[in-house]
């Protein structure tokens, strides 16, 4: 099968009857979306990105879950979550016998005014080879997300914890990094907290104490964070989800980000200051998270 | 013609040749755009809506310079403005003789690492019935935007005043409008100064003396804004761009939101409180706006 592969799901939402149930198999660039789609012209839809490696996806649940989640924040139509596994599992079969791919599904409010129903499919491709930003690292500047810590509570409009594709500002803040010589970017708050990267979460190491900042507060919870403190506790070290001052990334013995995809990569500078990268305990989590079945 | 009608920009930007540089038109709900597409993946693109009536369509020149002031912000290829305005031109005749409609152009940035080229389209249809908004008014609330007023200057990451397809907030408050019996909403900073609304500029009229937000300041210049703020001074009334703190919303004698499509509608109740409506200065404003010429 040539790579990228795509499924579409016949029936995204319970909540729409559609005329097709099916899955159905689709070159990667067939069009299949339509002009006037909300998901086009209003980012308007909710997304999860997962792994795939050595032929299993990977928190296959967290993610339907997390995704279910977006989705009533959005007070989209329910996902059909089953469809969506079937459509995961199929889509492994498509990728064939390959180590190392993602996949992505989205779900969008369908064309406006038009009781279409939602639109979902799901794609898988190989991932890029993060081999060098998991072992050497990346670099990451800090920058605003422009809100306060408690935004989500005080303006739930805000859609702060659904993973929306609303993404522009993501793939802005990238740009800026790139700019400043880095790879990454790890959103604060203007009260000095920190939150997380526009595609990934942080963990901050002190001592034998891992620390993330909490989910509750405009960060989506991580499929590969929740990993990453599975494989500390295995570790006998100690782990805490609380709110995190910007002045902590300073005083931080190690920093990473994780997410589904480039799994944990250890931060080699902050903001133009060098932070440790402890080489050998970066690849025991890897290879931990790499092990993760459902 | 049936409508909706959909034009396909064969070459969307200058900046990549593409294969066909022609127009094509296309059914409305036909899939054209690939499941990929960062517009829809990432919200990562730019639009425009322009008001078409009695065959003309208005300001187009303003809606085409915004669109690439947008395209700039978002580091997007250069938008082919001719033929965004051929496709205009071309979706006009396809409307054939409507009174009242409009058309909607976006620019994506296409299939993510695929060098693909970005993706262009224009989509036609006839307005809503916008009477009782523009004579009778609008019910309004205030909702935070989570930003302080000097966001597009202090971290200009956040592409506010660009106007991209990451519209999921501006949908989210609508819903949170209706949730409080109102139509519209009117965004604020968290340092207690007025925005604009998710689709809409505002006016604040003093005396003989009218007031809109600075449009450097998070804020899209509205070519409807620009209409009235002509208008206004066809009448020898005083208008002005300027910081407007939300304590002058009370004091305001008479308050409207503008855009291309809706036009001037004025507020008839902000926040519960009735706000006064001059309807026979607001039809003069809308006949303005509706007579406006390129």
């Amino acid at each position: 099968m040539p790579l990228p592969a795509l499924v579409v799901i016949g029936q995204p939402s319970l909540d729409f009857p559609s005329a097709s149930t099916e899955l159905r198999v689709a070159k990667f660039d067939d069009p299949i979306v339509d002009a006037m789609n909300l998901g086009i012209t209003r980012g308007d839809g909710v997304f999860e990105s997962v792994g795939i490696y050595g032929g299993r996806a990977q928190a296959v649940d967290a993610h339907l879950n997390r995704f279910a989640h977006s989705a009533s924040l959005l007070e989209l139509p329910r996902p059909n979550l089953e469809a969506y596994r079937a459509a995961v599992e199929l889509g492994i079969k498509l990728l064939g016998d390959v180590p190392d791919a993602y996949c992505k599904y989205v779900l969008t409010r369908g064309i406006e005014g038009r009781d279409s129903g939602p639109t979902g499919y799901a794609f898988f491709d190989l991932n890029p080879d993060w081999t060098a930003q998991r072992t050497a690292g990346i670099g990451v500047v800090t920058l605003s997300r422009g809100y306060a810590l408690d935004v989500a509570q005080t303006a739930p409009w805000l859609l702060q914890g659904a993973k929306t594709l609303s993404y522009a500002i993501n793939r802005s803040v990238i740009r800026e990094a790139n700019r400043r010589g880095a790879d990454d970017v790890l959103f604060t708050t203007t009260d000095d907290f920190v939150l997380e990267g526009p595609t990934a979460n942080v963990l901050l190491r002190f001592g034998d104490h891992f620390v993330t900042p909490r989910t509750d507060r405009g960060v989506l919870h991580g499929t590969a964070q929740l990993g990453a403190f599975a494989f500390c506790e295995s570790k006998g070290l100690t782990t805490e989800y609380r709110a995190v001052r910007t002045d902590e990334l300073t005083s931080a013995d190690s920093i990473w980000l994780t997410n589904s995809q480039r799994l944990a990569a250890p931060v080699h500078t902050l903001d133009g200051r060098a932070v440790e990268v402890d080489g050998e305990f970066t690849i025991e989590m890897n290879d931990f998270l790499l092990s993760r079945r459902n």
